[in-house]
């Protein structure tokens, strides 16, 4: 049926971190490992060649955004995702459930599914947990998610309850519907539960008793405190089954990846690197700096000595900062690329890290570095969220 | 002194073409050749290794704008253009003169010079003969351009004489002055004199007798009628040095490419191509198509069948018309690169066919198959000129 495999090379004794491999029809990925982010069919600024030289081993795609431009039966009449964009590595697609809920007063949730109207033209679209199957199916991704209800933060423990008995029926659905269209691709299960443990729990057992070859955390990097991410990480990873990897959606910064590794998870995806990099943010080891600042306009040297993408081996941190400061295209392809190339680095540097029973120590030592972003990114981030709500 | 020579291989029998080689101290290039514009030290969307995969053999940057932002004190501090920017082929730069004049309000000629406000911030600057090739010698271009004045079209004969006099006092005292800066760089004579034909063969004479190794003539493609410029460049080149390499500034498409080799011009700089390109206009040989018109949706095949571009090589219209139309950035990589190479293979066609002595064959059939874009597009840019002009 499907030629996905999932094998654990090493587990870090102090921590809940392991190194493992992916098998997918497109390919093999190493874990952890940081998935690059092409809402589009594209990762924005960066062509599928700087993806793979910059160490990329899957790519993840946007089924909301896909569904409604150019639209599945095109994407499928052009030999599915990878043909069409030009990438031959492994993809995993979303289910669109986390943009439609986004959507705030454009969508309606019902037993049968979402209705909303697209954000380009008003057009209005339902999807199900079998319609889900079918779009993701026309796309043609290695692996791909069930429609899930992906809960506020803050929300009620009665609506979290709610949301998360729905996302469990609709898993369900989505695996008899997957059979229909095509077998051969692998369907991760959803963990919901919003931010009550014993939710996450009950979610947690639910979902990995389910026939699906690997777990995505749901519903987590919404606006909450980072503490109460790590709270619900803590509940849940111990129990998930071991032998299926675990994806944790929508996350996150250089030290969420850290600090996330430690407490079990495998893979990761997140537009942060990329859409920083587009506002001049750039990843250091000592933590994010702008690129725009005046400090870099006479910098000889590459925007961090020793990294070794692309932008660093060929430009100065001089060069990049008059392109970003004069807003050139180059300048965005330079920092996306560059960002991409940290986390995938930081990626390899964990797995290695695991594999030589050093990870812990390593994480410690980054988090001593690193100086993570201020509070205030968070706080605008939750606004967002609060904002769509309140359409609701 | 300098290490800059150009040597003709082939001339077409039948019309003014020539095939040639000029040497830099950056390398060969072989003419007639398209120079891609590379404004702010970068040629928009393009990378300096995509650059090289098309074809490019050197690229014009402005002195203007790169005066302004980053300054040339710094790019000379970064070890020049070439190091600044990461590309090591030959470079050109121009005067500044063009974009100063284009101030209109904002700048006032004198016989001492061009003094003018930024821009960008309003702040006075002045530019003098002196003074460019200071610049120009921080910035470190192979070829560099003298002031000049550029008249408008239309303009009267006494105008056109007093600027067409004033460029040649100008282009003395640059000959002056360059000695000063970097000897070992190469200076063009500009050829100027508008629309009449009498002061442009005087303009050559006078030029081209100086002791410039190769000469741009400038002033056209500026808002006249092309049968105007074609007319100015019968009356120049016949009065032009048969040993200098021939550099038509500012032109331009692929049909003036064509009808300009035959008059004589061995070297061409334009946006064109990729401004043009960015707005969803790639060319063909059945002439300029719209990339975002619905006929591309759905087609399989690249832009233009038998294309060697890295675009046409790895993607299809279809993709291409998808990111154009959801204004991805990675489009205006693909179709600026389309663009490039698309004039640089049309460059080498052209060189081939003059060894080949069929340049005039080639000339008719590309002529007969290209359907050039309406006259619209040239009378919005006439309009622009016009709207420059009334603030002055």
């Amino acid at each position: 049926m499907s030629s996905f495999s999932f094998s654990i090379e090493a587990e870090c004794p102090g921590s809940w971190a392991r190194a493992g491999t992916i098998h997918t029809p497109h390919g093999t990925i190493q874990t952890p490992i940081f998935m690059p982010v092409g809402t589009q069919a594209t990762v924005k600024s960066v062509s599928p060649e700087e993806l793979r030289e910059a160490g990329a081993m899957i790519i993840l795609a946007n089924t909301y955004h896909l569904m409604l431009r150019p639209g599945p039966q095109l994407i499928q009449d052009f030999g599915g995702l990878h043909s069409f964009m030009h990438w031959d590595g492994p993809i995993l697609t979303d289910s669109g459930g986390f943009q439609v809920f986004s959507l705030g007063h454009l969508r309606k949730l019902s037993e049968e599914g979402a209705a909303f109207k697209s954000h380009l033209d008003g057009s209005p679209h339902m999807l199900t947990p079998e319609r889900v199957m079918q779009i993701e199916a026309q796309l043609g991704a290695d692996i791909i998610l069930p429609l899930d209800i992906c809960a506020a933060f803050p929300c009620t423990p009665a609506v979290a309850k709610e949301a998360m008995e729905r996302t469990h029926r609709w898993a369900e659905r989505a695996l008899v519907a997957k059979e229909r269209y095509r077998p051969e691709q692998t369907l991760f299960g959803i963990v919901q539960g919003a931010f009550e443990a014993e939710l996450r729990q009950e979610s947690a057992h639910f979902t990995g008793n389910l026939p699906f070859p690997g777990l995505s955390i749901g519903g987590l990097s919404v606006g909450e405190p980072k503490a109460i991410m790590w709270e619900m990480l803590r509940a849940v990873t111990p129990e998930l089954p071991r032998d299926k990897p675990r994806h944790l959606l929508g996350v996150g910064s250089p030290e969420d990846l850290v600090i996330s590794v430690g407490l079990g998870m495998d893979m990761f995806d997140c537009v942060l690197p990329t859409r920083v990099a587009r506002h001049g943010g750039l990843f250091t080891h000592a933590g994010r700096v702008n690129i725009k600042s005046a400090r870099f306009r006479t910098q000889h040297g590459p925007i961090e000595e020793g990294c070794d993408c692309y932008t660093c081996r060929n430009y100065s941190a001089g060069y990049v900062h008059h392109l970003a400061r004069t807003e050139e295209q180059l300048y965005y392809r330079l920092g996306s690329i560059h960002n991409i190339r940290f986390m995938l680095r930081l990626a390899g540097e964990l797995r290695a890290a695991i594999v030589e029973g050093t990870y812990c120590a390593f994480r410690d030592d980054f988090l001593a570095r690193y100086i993570p972003t201020s509070e205030k990114v968070r706080e605008d981030q939750r606004e967002k969220w609060r904002a769509a709500r309140l359409h609701s």
